[in-house]
């Protein structure tokens, strides 16, 4: 069942006749009041508890970097050097290009969109919010809130498909080739948010080598699932930096990190990683709002994790919390809708999400039925930009937050909300 | 000497035939090679330790919030409830008026400048950024981030001067009432930086009723110190925004504050607090760049204070620190300079300032002066727009991060460059 949801099946024509049964069943689904959850990507408590000891660190007495300065006090605007440290080697930048900021990578991601509205970017021609329409390509289904800060922003956004190896590249390279107000495009690397996809080093190099029209077009790389594996097998980012300066164009991609989900959804440290020109452009602005980033929390995360190992160590602890969660809501589909057609959905290998293609025309359907039998799903359309997915087939699964054995009951009534509305829809 | 530095007294001429006798003492001043640093309000180690609890609170198992919410995970976007009780009474504001944000209120302050230049401000008409050129008025001697700030953004300042009661609010009133591109003002209420002087209810009275050409006017009341008296007696900050609501014009004033120098100067906690209807602004936008704010160290924070008396009782402590410092600061520019007329300065209640005005033309000597003698202050010019003090006269002092010896050291250097200074002047 590990297709894309690009690729539907045909629907099994007989579902029309098993109407009657599903109406049944999902009768029976509501008669039960559920209360579940599965619309975003939150760490569950158990999974926060694995952090726990960050509550009581650096620790009393504990206020010093390893460079000597007081972390208490104002500065370092570019992040505590061992806490750079460890993230380079796992983010596979080098550490004076890398740099810690405070808690979310949104902040970072929107502040660098802002400033390149307001001020341009290097190597480009005065501020984009003054070269008429801006444009981003968006592949879909993607993060609803890259596409929320293009919206408020009032950034124009065309869609691209994903593919199991990311963005489809060809459809990128015609966008970016000729029109010179695309300046920017999302990109999630490793485990997509919905549908879980690695970018793999070819597309990368594609990506980051590919003509512009635009000379300061700009990756905006939200590497927010890099070292979050759901299986032994650590698949690697691609180092589009790396990459993109061997192209001679070291300045098109700007990567985003944080441990939101790695230590605290709410209280973390994110991450900035450029060209060395991008990063100088990104803290001459940074220094008029901030005078330095939370240091205690980043000496708390350095002093929680020791080093990059400590990080790995740490989300294999994670991993045995979320694997068994996933793997639950693939065999749920597996054995409830595997050989209907009614739906295709990915088997990610890392990340938070399950994107589950329906019956066209019916995610919002399916949508309102879990909810009307108390099982909140992400709104259809989340995934596309406008909240509009033409064709209202693709709906977010997120199974991190409620316990294993909530995801397996909220994953039973979801697949019997996903057979209904397709009977229904055969039957209309 | 408690003079205001706008009122400049006449130089003994006698200062010319010092002149030998200064430069003896300023060559054995050199021969000390000291080095030491009075250049920004940065809070001392010794009262960073005041809270050094806080290094490890909130303390393992402790993640509930009193409203039951999990802090560790994403959300609560107006920060933790009991952190705002505690604020909204020493602020004097409505907890419902209250935002807490993350570490740094200079954060916010930049976000409200950029959120009115792109989106504009309720009952304005439209994005500041395209309604032509913007003009702040800026109360010299000032705060260097707050201009900053504007020069950043492209927004012209033009000045009014300080006067013990706050803004020449006459100066400012003529400059608001005709010309509509005045949309903004500073203001630091309570011990002005750098002049400590406190804005009363009679001049807050009139900022908030003042007719003004614009009607989306705001001041930016940056109450950056608050609760930070240097003696017994607290003196409240004006009520700006309960003032601005009664005269009618509720949407005037924007509050921030910080806990920078209550706490960590980088690992505090912020506030924004203002009309419902900026409050409502402020989240809308908020909403796209931040799931949250750091709800872990604004528990810890409130676990730390537990109620407003715990934040007074605590901000006693910093003034049994710092009142030494700045009476070393008055009495030594008393005993050196009191009848040479060669300077006034400020004797604050409060703040982290003393701002002096030395004989005209002769600022940027004394700072360069005291830099060759090892002792490093504020850049003249400093708290002026583009570091231009027309009168190259004012000097700010902050002695707060130098143990009380060094103050008393330093400030003694510095008295004598002040007299070099004039004597040379004198005699050119």
């Amino acid at each position: 069942m590990s297709t894309s949801p690009a690729d539907h099946a045909a629907v099994d024509p007989a579902i029309a006749a098993r109407l009657p049964e599903l109406r049944e069943q999902y009768a029976a689904l509501q008669a039960r009041d559920l209360s579940l959850d599965l619309t975003r990507g939150k760490p569950s408590a158990e999974q926060l508890d694995l952090s726990e000891p960050l509550l009581a660190l650096p620790g009393e007495g504990r206020h010093t970097s390893a460079a000597g300065t007081d972390v208490r006090n104002y500065g370092g605007l570019d992040g505590l050097p061992e806490l750079r440290e460890i993230f380079a080697e796992l983010l596979g930048v080098p550490v004076d290009q890398l740099l810690a900021q405070d808690n979310a990578s949104l902040r970072l991601m929107y502040d660098s969109v802002v400033q390149a509205m307001l001020f341009g970017v290097p190597g480009g021609e005065g501020p984009w919010s003054q070269q008429g329409e801006i444009t981003f390509v968006c592949p879909v289904p993607g993060y609803d809130r890259h596409f929320a800060i293009c919206e408020e922003l009032g950034i124009r956004m065309v869609t691209v498909p994903m593919t199991p190896e990311g963005p489809d590249v060809d459809a990128v390279a015609e966008l970016v080739a000729h029109d010179p107000s695309v300046k920017g495009m999302w990109a999630v690397p490793t485990y997509a948010n919905p549908d879980g996809s690695v970018i793999t080093e070819d597309v990368a190099r594609r990506l980051v080598s590919m003509p512009t029209a635009a000379p300061d077009f700009r990756i905006f790389w939200d590497n927010a699932y890099a070292v979050h594996h759901l299986t032994e097998h650590e698949t690697p980012t691609a180092d589009a930096i790396g990459l993109a300066a061997e192209a001679g164009d070291p300045d098109r991609v700007l990567m985003f990190a944080s441990t939101s989900k790695v230590t605290f959804a709410g209280a973390g440290v994110s991450f900035f990683a450029s060209s060395p020109a991008n990063v100088a452009w990104f803290k001459q602005h940074l220094a008029f709002r901030s005078i330095g980033p939370d240091k205690v929390n980043q000496l708390r995360h350095a002093a929680f994790f020791g080093d990059a190992d400590g990080v790995r160590a740490h989300m294999a602890k994670h991993r045995e919390i979320l694997a068994p969660k996933f793997r639950a809501v693939v065999e749920i589909l597996t054995d409830r809708l595997g050989d209907t057609g009614v739906a295709t959905w990915t088997e990610p290998a890392g990340g938070y999400f399950v994107s589950v293609d329906v019956v066209p025309g019916t995610a919002s359907r399916v949508v309102q039925l879990a909810q009307e039998a108390g099982i909140k799903l992400t709104p259809a359309g989340a995934t596309f930009p406008y909240g509009e997915d033409p064709r209202n087939a693709n709906i977010r699964l997120a199974p991190s937050m409620p316990p294993l054995e909530e995801v397996r009951v909220a994953m039973d009534g979801v697949a019997t909300c996903m057979l209904l509305a397709a009977a229904e829809a055969a039957s209309a």
